[in-house]
């Protein structure tokens, strides 16, 4: 029997023998989640997943979303899908359960995330907006702007969105001109024209509770002006039911090439003069508040990619083991085999199953700072996870959508011609993955992020936390006999990252910033292949634990899979990677040195 | 004015700078071709492409096609443009003039391809398969059907279809099983089912004529066994006009990701045993045939996915220079600039001009030892002339389809969430490219093509010509002191390509002849950077020449961007291509050792 969207057998390897996941129950916070509870919350996403919302993906895709009047459909099938959402809890499971969370470890939810965002990414990403806004509320909200919101939008009865792309200032926020007037009552009227909103209407919920960025009357011009308010579709009554209508309306959607069952809308806030909105947190300090649910929202797009990665993955291996072609090189004319058997079929899928067990090990690792970081009292400790956090950030977006949609990519050429038709599901997961590259911060912005923001920051004391991080991995790995060369080979790739870096150390500080930041890309891309290679070798010392201590055939299979992948990353990608080091070193000027018209085109 | 679809500066520099086509027209059979006609040639393609056929590109993406009763709708609006190109002759211009070719050079077939193809995809690679189903005829053909079908295909009153594969043999061809029963009368009736027949019903032309692989009752089992057929919808009396319908019907139509207006057929042939087919050529010798004009077909597919990538960059370059957005690094809050501004999105463009660059000299390269190769009258140079054009045609598809796919995929982001909706043209341009790493041979097809079948050929005869060739463009920018240092760099990587082919030589020959396929995708990749460093150090040696006899503004600008584009790959690229290279000399095994079960996924 194959596997759908994510293969089990590795999610719990990551959760209870990289993570060991189930420690974290003796601390109080996480009492709950013992190995039975963590494996019974897995198997519950799984199912869901798999059985109630994955049949609704491919429908969606093809039914797509309608606009009339102001008014959003999407696919009806949804419909089913988000009540079982709602019932089992699923849209807000890290938070807290008082406001409707289940209180999980957010390592547990990047695991659940990965089956159900895979089972419909149209849909979950508009769910996912609930977290994300609730999250705001929660943390920087009034009282009564919790008590009206906050559990609708954890518990999935209402939706929330993010107002914030306008169409000239695009992901430069610091433009944008949507404006905010203060009403006697404290209220604002919020007036302006928004773009790309996700959610921005559609009939899921009766409900939507839109998060505006916009600028107070008489803010200063920039950044710095800016302002966050929450305004809804319906206005609320001091009882909580709904009211009149906002002046809040979506004016269009967007045609797309992917997402269909995710409604991309255009919204007019205050056409009528009538977008009442109220205040979150601080006057001025809306875009700082964005900010600091950035590493959560980023971290939720690697998700998604994720998600579409591992999907295409074990769609593509259960085609190439029963898709029968072709004879094996040297033996043309024998028997035809499955195609799993020809060496380029093999490269490629053991690049997918790499990236793709790497991909998970990293955002789980993530998602496990966020909790420790939560349960230490250590302020030191806390600092180091968050600098941690703070510098695979770009990483866990920018690389890891990056390589998803190589990925995603791969799957199609397995499948040859039949990937190229909707016949089959892996053309779907291409265009929908495709997203994940460009919103929430383009992977350009990521690297700029983490060239201009992160490396350089506190005396590199982000990035010496990350080596310290990976020497940890390696001085494990160089004490295991059969790992040790491959400890060696990544630790020398570590020596020459260190040469990047201090190449584009100076470089940064003097004239040569431009050319800096044109490296900033191939920057993020080294970076990342370290990291995955971290990842895959951390997988391989337990692996080759496990193995020294001859497991079953089966469990046998798995571990030495993982070493193959470590093999695979460390013998046949790092040299790549160090040819990309070399090139940044190179530090060659011409994409800064040629002139506008010599691009030609005029 | 931004260009469309193609650079003219770009194509008239590969045209007369690079290859100096108006020589050819010292020779009688191109005597015509002088440097006036060429340019009015190419004038005539970009008018016709531009104004007539562009519009209908995105039309035709969004309504697609439809089926029904065993007849297949194109969008209507592709009519007009068919028949322009029939007007213009756009069927086969470099095919011969009686029999309603033009007998233009390839070169500049290459050249207005790249306009034709990048104006509409879906029609054009329908329109295209009138040459290939007509060059058959023409080679292979008896006089009968010359006379019946060739002036109809060449002149596009009707149209050509490649019925090849089937759902159960896809890529290997031996293995089909459509049969053809010979008959009283000299005929075949041929009877099986087809899949993936672009163009195998529509309703632009009359009457559509099929090249049928079958295999005749009795014949060897495997490749040796297949023959080919010509089978029209409607078979043609003997004066010519059209008899009654032949028994070869669609059945359906493959929706697929992208490539909306080209109609994927599944065909019934013979399902009321009734469908009469001819022998073209021998028995058995179908694929050998197929063979002989594979090399054609797949520079096609190249000349396809260039139109895309020159399309996506010259979109991406406009939409750069006039979207404002965000500042310069490290000046933050000052006045908003173009994105071409930003370093990013700078070395974004220089990669896709580069590619798109070198792929449009590449192309035109090997049309041109085409038509080096008719002119020659010495047996020595034909074989030469061969080899390369042999050692490059998989570089020529697979190589470059996947730049190409590249470059489509950059645009994209280059235009952000913008690049994701189907109101810019570039998600299409992703779209279709992605069909042509896939089709007439997936690009995993072409490296093996390459290790398999031409690396090794005749002692590396193929290779070292094609080595010698870059040789002459390296001595002429060693003499050159601007580029010398580049030609430097290039020469160490063919030293270390030299190194590559001796690692594989011997592995291919042992018991390593999984392995060394399982390099068979990285080593056509290394070829193809190779390849794109030698074509883009050979403008840069002739744009040097030019801008030392101190050209006018707009000249100089093009030309310095020659050698920015060089000192770009050379600078930037080839490192990496030296870590590729690295790998394969790693050899490392994990894409073999690794066990089926190990791949997980059960």
């Amino acid at each position: 029997m194959m596997q759908l969207i994510a293969d089990r057998k590795d999610i719990d390897f990551v959760l209870h023998e990289q993570f060991e996941l189930s420690q974290l129950s003796r601390h109080e916070k996480f009492s709950d989640f013992n190995k039975t509870v963590i494996d019974m919350i897995v198997n519950e996403a799984r199912n869901l997943a798999i059985k109630e919302i994955l049949p609704t993906n491919s429908i969606g895709d093809k039914t797509g979303c309608s606009y009339e009047n102001g008014r959003v459909t999407m696919p009806s099938e949804f419909k089913a899908a988000w009540y079982q959402l709602e019932k089992g809890e699923w849209f807000a499971p890290a938070q807290a359960p008082e406001w409707g969370g289940q209180g999980i470890p957010e390592t547990l939810n990047v695991a659940t995330q990965n089956y159900l965002f895979g089972a419909n990414l149209s849909l979950l990403m508009v769910a996912g907006l609930n977290h994300a806004a609730g999250k705001i509320i929660e943390t920087f909200g009034s009282d009564r702007q919790k008590k009206y919101y906050l559990k609708n939008l954890y518990s999935g009865k209402w939706s929330g969105t993010m107002v914030l792309t306008e169409a000239e200032s695009g992901s430069n926020l610091g433009d944008l001109t949507t404006s905010a007037t203060k009403n006697e009552d404290g209220t604002y009227c919020l007036s302006g024209n928004k773009i790309f909103i996700s959610g921005g209407d559609h009939d899921m919920t009766e409900n939507i509770v839109h998060l505006v960025l916009a600028r107070i009357e008489g803010a200063p011009k920039g950044s710095r002006g800016i302002s966050l308010f929450v305004a809804p579709k319906f206005l609320v009554n001091d009882d909580g039911s709904l009211s009149e209508q906002n002046d809040i309306v979506c004016t269009g959607i967007e045609e797309k090439m992917g997402l269909h069952g995710s409604p991309t809308c255009s919204m007019a806030l205050g056409s009528r003069g009538k977008c009442i909105g109220t205040l979150i947190g601080k006057e001025n300090k809306g875009l700082s508040i964005m900010f600091l649910m950035m590493n959560k929202a980023r971290l939720m797009v690697g998700s998604q990619a994720l998600s579409c990665a591992s999907s295409a993955y074990l769609y593509a291996l259960d085609y190439a083991r029963n898709r029968i072609q072709g004879s094996v090189p040297g033996e043309s004319g024998k028997k035809s085999i499955a195609i799993i058997q020809h060496p380029d079929i093999r490269r490629i899928l053991l690049t997918m199953k790499m990236y793709t067990e790497g991909i998970r090990s990293l955002l789980c690792y993530i998602a496990n700072l966020e909790d420790k970081k939560k349960l230490t009292e250590n302020v030191a400790d806390k600092v180091r996870y968050q600098n941690l956090i703070d510098i695979l950030i770009p990483v866990a977006k920018g690389y890891v959508t990056d390589r998803a949609l190589d990925v995603c990519n791969m799957a199609v050429q397995i499948f040859g011609g039949y990937g190229y038709t909707t016949e089959f599901p892996v053309e779907q997961l291409l265009r929908d993955v495709r997203i994940t590259t460009i919103y929430e911060g383009t992977n350009g912005i990521q690297a700029m992020d983490l060239l201009g923001r992160k490396l350089f920051h506190r005396k590199k004391e982000l990035y010496k936390n990350l080596i310290d991080e990976i020497d940890i991995t390696l001085n494990r790995a160089k004490a295991t006999p059969a790992l040790e060369q491959m400890a060696q080979t990544l630790d020398n790739a570590l020596t020459k990252l260190e040469q990047v870096v201090n190449k584009i150390d100076p470089a940064l500080q003097d004239q040569d910033v431009l050319l800096s930041y044109a490296f900033a890309s191939p920057f993020l891309e080294v970076t990342g292949d370290i990291v995955m290679a971290w990842m895959l070798l951390w997988r391989a010392t337990i692996a080759q634990d496990r193995i020294e201590n001859k497991p079953r055939k089966k469990e046998l299979d798995f571990y030495a899979g993982q070493i193959k992948s470590a093999q695979f990353f460390i013998g046949s990608i790092l040299p790549v990677t160090l040819g990309k080091m070399a090139s940044i070193i190179t530090f060659d000027g011409a994409a800064i040195e040629i002139s506008d018209t010599s691009f030609g085109g005029k």
